[in-house]
């Protein structure tokens, strides 16, 4: 896992991000603290020469809205044409028709290098975009809105069913895809990283799910050669940095300070921490 | 009060904030402290199907603008019809006319069980609105921006004035007015609950009205049977989260970490602390 | 340099910001920490009411799109008519053409009281706009995306030709120019501040550059009698910041930290001790 972290911080990638005005300032920050170079910008008329400029591209649909929307379709065919790294986070898909569509349409138009999202959101959108049929389609996914729904997240007693699930969403869309929870997943269509990093408290801050996106951007434009383990990488990192921050919690200490020091945790890891601390099987 | 912050820990209320880019990631991160779930999303096309899922909806007037006034209304609609809770937060009502109007708009259109702002926006919200006529009209609201003019400042001499002032608002409403500064005011039609909460160095942060408008909005979707209880157990977890975060201040610290103690003070917060810690009386 | 600071925190302007969505949570902050007042307002019908009550205009390129791009211009338009500070902050330009013309066309049409940016902003904006000719134009400003090109840095080597290009600028725009970096320029036509405040840490945080230009608008409208002197009381403050903060770090403190303890050392800064860290020579 140490050269995935040693990559970016060698090669200090450009990222281009379409994301959300919730989390964009801890986006930026960690990808700084990771050794890359943040970039967000939005506007039609300029994200195809931003994204031209970059190493990757991070589309988050946080709050997507009628003037960002097309901006990605844009940006993301632009990459595509590059043959650069694009990372979509369908954040919220299934919390509204609308976001479902919009994710839906991005994942028919653009081939995506990787797709990060909780079990919610990739579960509708692997069922809504035709990709996975069958008889897990009627339950479809749930939503808690931005969050996981507690019916759709992976655990030991469903982990192969899930693991079968992922690798096949994986093959259909050629798309690392990170399944993020208790347990994350990270899987292309041969092979499943089983990661068990983290801690539950980083349920409690809003936006490390669209950290770990822009990571998986950064972590893949600098590791082009093995997507499926840059990915991995990247998840290792960010549940890692999850513990070592919560070990250096004080008394009074919360959910504020804990997401200072998640990304101060990723500011200071090593490759070789990160060696030492993932905690991961290959299924 | 213990009540009102445990209910909303119990429940776990999913949060639907239509709110400005400036403080969005503080509120957010306060609702996840609070135990509430939020989720930001302001595009017209989904603002019916996110608030559908939502157990309150907080409308905030911080970066109002061309998209998302429309999907304000539409959404404070939705709820209407749908008999759920909704938050107007008329942030810099007063500064500028197209605020003055869109805020009126609202308050026409739109039964709000809750209005949060400081002394000058309520004010001018009150008598731009027409809801309240008289001798203090021709004064109207002062305006420093998106800070509360001190002019307009509730004190131990004008107190009797302000919650006579409030309770008609309230009535004419038939909302639960929250006017928060040195004093806060939280009344109905009948009662006023007086509150001597808070640090005077909560004015140095930005967004700690905004973090309390949410906080409102999880308090009274957990807490329907009586609102304005629910608003003023809201209004002294604020309060008293920003006097543990004071107390916990180390040389050096300003209002950065400031900020950050307060969401954590919350985080930590027992049923039993905030019942203890409440300051407040009942006029 | 004291009395920049001082007059800020007796004179509390009110400063109007159109700025990004990235950074501006720390911009209102920092125009707190320095005793300022800080409104984010970009809707074209409200700009000029805004920025009508205020005491100086901040504008910033970061996020720029068809909605705020039209308000930057009334807004300018509309504090040049009223004689008020008006700030440029060219983010990111050269990163894309749309930034680029953009940020030509606002010096076109709207006359600047200061102009800050890193090395490649300002080399680019120079050349674009025509303001420079001669043998570097064939060279243009680089740009890796918001961050300065290595290129175009202001080095021991090149400073009299830095300081000699910035004074030139300066002439033509009948602006301050503060071209921030390793070694800071502030310059008008005849005198440049060289300053050597501030850590390299900083380039590891988001919107160090853009709280730069909230506080230089801030300082600025406290201190109209000596812009120059203005504006180099506010780089030295943010670089006298950077060191400050920076040795109040901890074991395990990492980017996301020190974000946090730079605001803070603005927040507790006093006039004496700007006066005393303040590294700075006039050429």
């Amino acid at each position: 896992m140490k050269e995935g972290l040693n990559r970016v911080r060698e090669s200090r990638p450009l990222i281009h991000n379409i994301t959300n005005y919730v989390t964009v300032n801890d986006v930026a920050n960690v990808l700084l603290a990771c050794g890359a170079s943040p970039i967000m910008a939005d506007d039609y008329e300029e994200v195809e020469d931003i994204t031209s400029i970059c190493n990757g591209l991070n589309i988050n649909l946080g709050t997507l809205n009628r003037n960002t929307i097309p901006s990605m379709f844009r940006a993301g065919a632009k990459v595509n044409a590059l043959g650069g790294i694009v990372v979509l986070d369908p954040v919220g898909t299934g919390a509204s028709r609308h976001r479902t569509e919009t994710a839906t349409a991005l994942l028919n138009r653009i081939h995506f290098d990787a797709i990060r999202g909780n079990s919610s959101e990739i579960k509708t959108l692997a069922y809504e975009s035709g990709c996975i049929k069958g008889p897990l389609q009627a339950g479809g996914g749930s939503t808690k809105g931005v969050d996981a729904d507690l019916a759709d997240s992976v655990t030991e007693e469903n982990l192969d069913q899930a693991v079968t699930f992922v690798k096949e969403f994986a093959r259909k869309t050629r798309s690392v895809v990170a399944v993020t929870g208790a347990i994350d997943l990270v899987a292309d269509d041969t092979q499943c990283y089983v990661i068990r990093n983290g801690r539950p408290e980083m349920g409690c801050i809003t936006g490390t799910g669209c950290q770990l996106s822009g990571l998986t951007t950064a972590f893949l434009a600098a590791n082009r050669s093995d997507r499926c383990k840059a990915v991995a990488a990247a998840v290792c990192a960010m549940g890692l940095a999850g513990e070592i921050g919560w070990s250096n919690m004080q008394p009074g200490d919360g959910n504020a300070t804990y997401r200072n020091r998640i990304i101060d945790a990723i500011y200071n890891m090593t490759g070789e921490q990160l060696e030492e601390g993932a905690n991961y099987e290959i299924r």
